[in-house]
């Protein structure tokens, strides 16, 4: 039986948190950001590169206007950013005994059957909330603003999945299981995924 | 907080027996199949016809051949039969300690703010196997019959979701947690959902 999981997440849902929380739990290793160094490590690619290519920065500069001319949302995919990746995370997936935090991993290791999670968070503002606690660099920012970006990472990180995938982020027949963090309280959904898990 | 369970679920997946469970191991009581004899009850409605309208039997005689003549499928919506179960729900609901199965629970009984669960089985060998197993009327069946039995019921479910509610079925936003049963056991899942449930 395979011992990967991979997590997907709505941003400000604590998927994170959550995953970082259930690799304690299990002793297992936690990946996310740092995916980016192995990669850099691995192609030479800059780590600033690397990081404008992830998922959450698809959509980069999210609408630019030059002068009075609106210009459409630049996307930014980078193939040998993402063929690299996937190197990564087979390497990473032989290792075993890890927890991969979105970057279509679920998708990439698709043959090693991996144990599938979703965090999703269904109040919009529990989720602002959660940015304001979390994010020092929301500090100043009004709630609609963290709501408008919000919406632009999950939608950049959609983008990105259904571009390198055949399938659909966030759809249910993706996953084994999800859960929803603004029900759901973060110690709860870390209890409950360590138990569905275990006893699979 | 609401003490009330709404649970979807694909066919074949177990989710009546989770259901079933669930409502043992919480004290509660479990509605599915019952809430017709108390929409026949209320409205002085046959119990055979509300059947017909029921969600799993919305497209019915999946195809119709007259001679050589193919005709489309049946649409068996009845708005009487809807109305009449949203009174009975409600009435259900106002009780409490409930788990209720299907009929767009989820959605009719929204300002209740209920717990929503959705079970899914992402395997269809698990499920077509489950039907051998579970119903006695498939025994006698191919397992190309029994799959496009199960397709048809879950195509026939989600018209009925998609026709009366404003929502998507099967959209994980819809649910507070949704499990694959092909990868969890019914006997885990229970567990799951009650720690997931009573600590939210």
């Amino acid at each position: 039986m395979s011992n990967i999981i991979t997590l997907g997440r709505q941003f400000g849902s604590g998927g994170r948190e959550i995953g970082k929380r259930l690799a304690d739990a299990l002793g297992y290793t936690y990946y996310d950001k740092e995916i980016i160094g192995l990669i850099a490590e691995k192609s030479g690619l800059s780590e600033e590169f690397i990081a404008s290519r992830d998922e959450e920065r698809i959509i980069a500069n999210y609408s630019i206007t030059m002068g009075r001319t609106f210009i459409a949302p630049m996307v930014n995919f980078s193939d040998n950013v993402f063929i690299e990746q996937t190197k990564i995370l087979k390497e990473i997936a032989q290792k075993g005994n890890c927890i991969i935090v979105g970057r279509c991993a679920d998708y990439i290791l698709r043959e090693q059957d991996p144990f599938k999670i979703f965090i999703m968070g269904s109040d919009m503002k529990k989720k602002i909330d959660r940015c304001y606690e979390k994010e020092p660099a929301d500090k100043d920012k009004s709630q609609k603003e963290i709501e408008k970006k919000i919406n632009e990472i999950d939608k950049s990180r959609a983008k990105y999945y259904d571009y390198y995938t055949d399938r659909k982020w966030g759809a249910l027949s993706n996953y084994n299981i999800a859960l929803d963090s603004s029900r759901i309280p973060i110690k709860t959904a870390v209890e409950v995924i360590k138990m569905a898990y275990e006893k699979r």
